[in-house]
Formats: C-alpha cells, structure tokens, sequence
C-alpha cells in the first residue's frame, strides 16, 4: 500500500480518523482479550472467541497483532503502565508526603484493582516473556525505594543495612502482598497497606528474634 | 516381566544389586541433568548430551525418565528436599534457639549452595511446572513461621498485624533475597540474612515513614 504525499484538508481528516478507527479497535481486542484470558485462562483462551467478542474480523486481528502472545504482552505492558501512571500521579499530587508509604498505598491500590490481569501474568500458565516483564517491572517498583533508603543511610540512620538491598527486599514483600490476592480478596488494599506499613514501621517483636537464655549468633 | 515369587538368599542379593545400580543411574543421570541445564540453560538442554555425561544409554534414561521435563521436575524435587532436610536438622539440633531467625538462616544457606539450581528453576525458562512446584515451596517455608507468629500475637506482642499474613510477607522477602543471588554472589548467606534480621529486628527508620510536617493518615 502507497503511502499519500500529498494531504489536502480532507486526507487529513480522514487520515485522523482511520488512525482513531485503528486505536479504538486495538482497545477492543485487547478489553476483549483480557476477559477471554481472564474466564479461560491463556493456555485455553482462541482468537476466535477473542474476535468475536470484540467483533472484529480475523483478518483485521492480524493487522493489530502477531498472535495470541503478543496479546498477552500488550496486556501486561497496559497494566505495568498503569501502575507506573498511578504511582507517578501520586508522587506528583503529594510531594511533601514521605515517598515509601505512598508508593506503597499506591501501589497495592492499583494492583488491587487489577489482580485479575495481574493473577493471569504471574499465575504460570502465561506466556514466558510476559513473566520476565513482570520480573523486570518488580526491579523497576525495587528502584524508587532506593533513593528514600540512601537518603537515610546518609543520615546515619540505616546502621548496617545496604540500602539497595533493603530496597529489593522491600519489593519481595510487596510483590507477596499482590500474590496474596491470588488466593483471597482479604484484606482489601487500605488494611493490606497498614500490614506492610505496620510491619516495616515496627519489625518483629524482639521475643521472636532472640533468645533470652543463651546468644544466638 | 514377570515378577520372581520364590526368593532364595542369591536372588535376593541380586535384587538389591538391581536396586543400587537403578538408584545410580538415576544419580548419574540426575546430577549430568543439573550440569548440562545449568550450563545449556533448559531449553537448549538436549537429552543427548545429559545421557552422554552420565555414560548411560537412551533406552536405559527412558526407564528412569520420560522426558526432559520429568527430569527437571526431579531436580526441583531434590533441590526443595534438601532445603527442607537442612531445616529440619536445624530445629531438630537447636530446639532451644528462635525459630525464626534459625529458618532464615539456614534457609539462606541452603539456597546459597543451590543458587545454580534455583536459578534455573525461576528463570522463567524452566517448564511451568517446575515454577509451580516452586511456588508451593514458598507457601511452605511461609507456613514455618506462622506458629510463632501465632504464638506472638496471643502474648498481645504483634499489634494489629495479621501473622499468617506476616509470615507470608516474611516469605515474599526471603524469595527475594534467594532470587538476589541471581545477579550477584554478594553478600554471602551470613551477611545476607544479618540484612534480612536487621530489617526484621528493627524496621525501616520512622523518618522514612512518617511526616512530621502534616498527618498522613
């Protein structure tokens, strides 16, 4: 297909449009797609159910994408986008809140709301690659808790504790505070929040970790 | 094949040869299993050349083993039996010691001299089974530290937490650190969980929680 060098008014209008038609009908497929994948799971879901939810014909489907994994990784990079949005919004309206309990509520709140896109990426029987997306977007969550952590580190305040590695473990139990959602739908976002925050504002209580009668280490 | 029904001494003897050569050939076959994974990744893996290394011919794996996949799974198997054997010798040798930073020790321990296997087992590229028996070992390490949790909670010393789902969070940090080893060998499992016990004996600084200027809610 030529490509049009000349845009009269009217080209450019219909160009505009087509493009809108183009976006609108990806939006379908892949709202489509994510209720397929969802009822079904990956493994089971066709791109005949998926075309026919959406009402767009095959051919059509093949324009937008490859196969039903390059579905998959559109999907995962729309959730991690909004994620990253979220948080990035959330940052930008409360700068004077201190970072890491905001990220953290943020976070979980988003992640809440889309567990069932998130249960579909983690849950095994999705594509590979949409694994390693996840795996990578947990290095990026990890990321911004490391500056907070070095500002304290600076300040004296961390002891022994390597800030980076603090910053991952961090994201270790978030990541665990989505998957849990995997199983149950309790506790909702605000009271998992207080959880984690309860935990990383407290630790362990000392009974746990040490030992009274003789030194443990 | 007829199963023999009179058992004189010689045959018996010669059961238990049959025994100990089977059992070694599976050892051979398992141990050029993790060399070649390890190296190849499992992919690229060919049943070829682990029958190779361990001097075994094709007819003879395919009585111990169905398929690559089956193989894995195996190893899975032998690398998540020695973390829990190591455990249990641990509290089985310290009963007087914390439980907790007992399992976190050994825990890291165990999964520093595994980190190749492991590694191979979360990679993502690793059949999706193998991930999932994975994923079953993390709720059973997570299950380890409910009962003094528990224990915790109804000495009034846990607050408002929730200890099954604390012991999940503790879980989620720990696959964290054991998945750390991935990308670097530093710190070694000492210092790795002297990290993980700070953490868990102090929490994160309350300047890094906390707003003295405004309420955060």
């Amino acid at each position: 297909m030529k490509k049009k060098t000349t845009n009269t008014p009217s080209t450019f209008h219909e160009e505009g449009r087509v493009a809108r038609r183009r976006a609108r009908v990806r939006a379908d497929l892949l709202a489509a797609a994510r209720q397929v994948f969802i009822q079904r799971g990956y493994q089971e879901a066709t791109i005949s159910e998926i075309i026919q939810i959406a009402d767009v014909a095959m051919g059509t489907f093949y324009l937008h994408f490859r196969d039903k994994e390059e579905l998959l990784l559109a999907l995962a990079e729309e959730g991690l986008q909004l994620l990253r949005e979220q948080i990035h919004t959330a940052l930008t309206a409360h700068p004077d809140q201190p970072l890491i309990p905001l990220i953290i509520r943020t976070l979980l709140h988003a992640a809440y709301q889309e567990r069932e896109l998130f249960l579909l990426l983690c849950a095994g029987e999705s594509h590979l690659l949409a694994q390693t997306r996840t795996h990578q977007a947990q290095q990026g969550l990890a990321a911004h808790f490391i500056p907070p952590l070095r500002a304290a580190k600076e300040r004296g305040e961390l002891k022994e504790s390597d800030p980076v590695l603090l910053a991952h473990l961090l994201g270790g139990m978030l990541v665990r505070a989505i998957t849990w959602w995997f199983d149950q739908d309790e506790p909702g976002p605000d009271a998992m929040a207080d959880q984690v925050l309860g935990m990383l504002a407290h630790g362990l209580p000392s009974s746990l970790l040490t030992n009274n009668d003789a030194p443990t280490s």
